[in-house]
């Protein structure tokens, strides 16, 4: 190394802004829905950027963007790809751009843009690691167009045939394949090249625990298993002035003893148990009829798939007992579910680490949201960085985290990406 | 008398058919706002037909439509207007012809058209009452489009300034007073005249109580108490799956324990108690949010005006407290609130005989609805007549009621008409 590499943090913050005006909305958010026009511009703005690092760009056939800081070896890496004489596998960051539609300027950006500035800043430091540094955006993280969410990761780690993932409509009609298209990002290398050695993703945290704490960085031990569903409870309209209680079939009040079912559930497990009923919808809702039905989500989150799994279980049995108690019809959509994901514990220790080593006041949480490297982790090592949301706002356009804390927040990500990437050869 | 009097039900049946043809929609239902073109066209057909009745018409400022069906007597009643040798207040009956957006074609048009139907008995049977007979059409009794509903029974009684009724906006931008001009039912007599010797209301229930009885009539005692509320909870939308339980102030959450809350204080005050909440939305209603805000409605009803006001503040509390203990704000909006109202007990027990005569298994039930005979109960002694409605469904194109009881319906109307119209003038 002919200098030390430090992160330039008015850098990181400008880039940061810039990408931020690419889908600018008012209150100084973003609108970057994937594959749009917006995401478009982000992508091309991006690619840019990368190539302005001399870094070496391809785009696959889900249209992840991943560019290429060559190591300084180009020796055997028998852990990874086996081939003799072949470049080792990279350690790789990233995250994503595309944003939802009220989003703000830091969700997923921010592990791109500070995953290009570690390697900015190597480059500007003459540093080469043994192992290339890769830095990717993935497709359609968010899912706010195109379902199901973090799609390029997931076809990536082979998660989702491509041709499905391709064909999938958005919700304005269009499918993946004909928008990566339009907007000139179905590329033509294969997805899932390059293998990786390890994946870390810096991220905001996105909730309130942090700040809330008083510490400055999360070290996240894995991501919380979700299951999303949405119950219609069917009952029977009637005048709300004449109908005796007795006599009623009210679908609202089903729903509304969920709803509190879910909350006391949550806080009876305890532990990383949460539970929400997020929407909820009645019909006809009119002040003086009895609702006939309520539609609403239950989205439910734990690290531990077994408790996980018991307290989808009670939610539902309590629907099907409020509704024979009160005959009334239910169905359930399945909407999602993803079991827990544990990051790699040796890679867990290394963010650990040098928080510490950059005295930043860390505690470990597992992630409440779905990120790209919980598909990574299908994989390889994964492991995840959060530093602090204020007031835990996020999918916001009032998403915000200080500048001091972008710029730790990269500056462990650096230490982390160099050790990873510094490791001898053939090193577990 | 030269003939005793009779309903003839085909004719009921028929000027039931005929008066929803107009505004008539899919599923055999009408759709007849107040002061709409289709109910003009409802309005035109009405006045026609009490004037092939031989009724003389007049029209008030607000738009009521009232026939009458003049008496044998121009005598003394000192009883209501005391001025000897004027023609003495009319017994009058009616209701509505307006509708809800999908209403059915039974509620309101049944009184008016029973009304009609008793006078083309009594006039093709030469009958002529001592007092004269008064059909009458309220002007917006839905509130459907213009609030408050019962609007044209309310300005008869005094109980709204004319003025301030005309000024009225409706849900599409024109006051009620454009629209009476509109249409051309802006009439010219005084609002309150003739002044009333007693009202009798027939209608149909508009809930299953009589149905699930197995009865034939019910017996009205009065109207339910009315307490309509709009709640509003704000709390703070974060990331459903990054908020502790703890750290959230869940508005959607608060919004079920209410809903749940007034549905078990009703059970717990029993009696007439009833309480339902038909409308609940969440913001932003995303799944994966927890809602910032509800809004919700009560409805609360008693026919005892103290238990009413204790179920009022019970629930205002417990929003206090719910509200107090998760760190949410909350407010208000009185939409609308009626005290109970006790019809006269002497023509109450007039309807009952009349039942009971005629064999007509019934029951004294109060209405949970509002009606315009609980206006006119300010002002004179006033009753009303239930038949039964199939299933208890109502504000619905499914509303249905068996043709014999529509027929009995207005047997018993007859009956208690003609036994008030022939007391000795003076009478009480």
């Amino acid at each position: 190394m002919e200098r030390l590499p430090e992160i330039d943090g008015a850098r990181l913050l400008r880039s940061l802004d810039e990408l931020a005006q690419v889908g600018a909305i008012e209150g100084g958010g973003v609108c970057r829905l994937a594959l749009s026009d917006a995401d478009r511009a982000g992508r091309d703005w991006t690619v840019a950027r990368m190539r302005a690092l001399d870094m070496a760009v391809s785009i696959d056939a889900i249209g992840n963007i991943t560019g290429i800081y060559a190591g300084s070896d180009s020796g055997t890496d028998s852990g990874t790809n086996g081939r003799t004489g072949a470049t080792p596998a990279p350690v790789m960051t990233g995250s994503h751009i595309d944003t939802v539609r009220t989003g703000g300027r830091y969700d997923g950006n921010y592990g791109v843009l500070a995953g290009l500035e570690v390697v900015a800043a190597l480059r500007q430091a003459g540093v080469r690691t043994r192992r290339p540094l890769a830095v990717t955006v993935f497709t359609n993280e968010e899912g706010a167009r195109f379902q199901p969410d973090m799609m390029g990761s997931l076809v990536y780690v082979g998660g989702l045939p491509l041709a499905e993932a391709l064909a999938t409509r958005g919700i304005d009609g269009a499918t993946v394949g004909e928008e990566l298209a339009r907007i000139g990002y179905q590329g033509t290398a294969a997805v899932g090249a390059p293998r990786v050695d390890s994946f870390v993703e810096l991220h905001i945290e996105q909730g309130p625990v942090l700040e809330q704490q008083g510490l400055r960085l999360g070290v996240v031990e894995g991501v919380q298993g979700i299951s999303w569903n949405e119950y219609t409870i069917e009952g029977v309209s009637n005048h709300a002035g004449t109908t005796p209680m007795a006599l009623r079939r009210d679908a609202g009040h089903a729903a509304a003893r969920v709803a509190t079912f879910v909350h006391d559930l949550a806080l009876r497990y305890g532990g990383r148990q949460i539970g929400t009923v997020g929407a909820m919808q009645f019909a006809p809702n009119l002040i003086n009829v009895i609702p006939h039905r309520a539609v609403f989500t239950v989205d439910l989150r734990n690290t531990d798939n077994a408790a996980l799994r018991a307290a989808e279980e009670e939610v539902q049995a309590f629907v099907a007992q409020c509704c024979e108690e009160a005959g009334l019809a239910w169905s359930r959509r399945a909407l999602a579910r993803f079991a827990p994901v544990a990051f790699d514990c040796a890679l867990v220790d290394e963010v650990a680490r040098h928080a510490q080593a950059l005295g930043l006041p860390a505690m470990r949480l597992p992630s409440g949201a779905g990120h790209d490297a919980q598909m990574l982790a299908r994989a390889c090592p994964a492991a995840m960085i959060f530093v602090p949301s204020v007031g835990g706002l996020s999918h916001n356009v009032r998403e915000f985290t200080r500048p001091e804390d972008l710029v730790d927040g990269a500056r462990v990500l650096m230490r982390v990406l160099l050790a990873r990437a510094d490791r001898p050869l053939g090193a577990p």
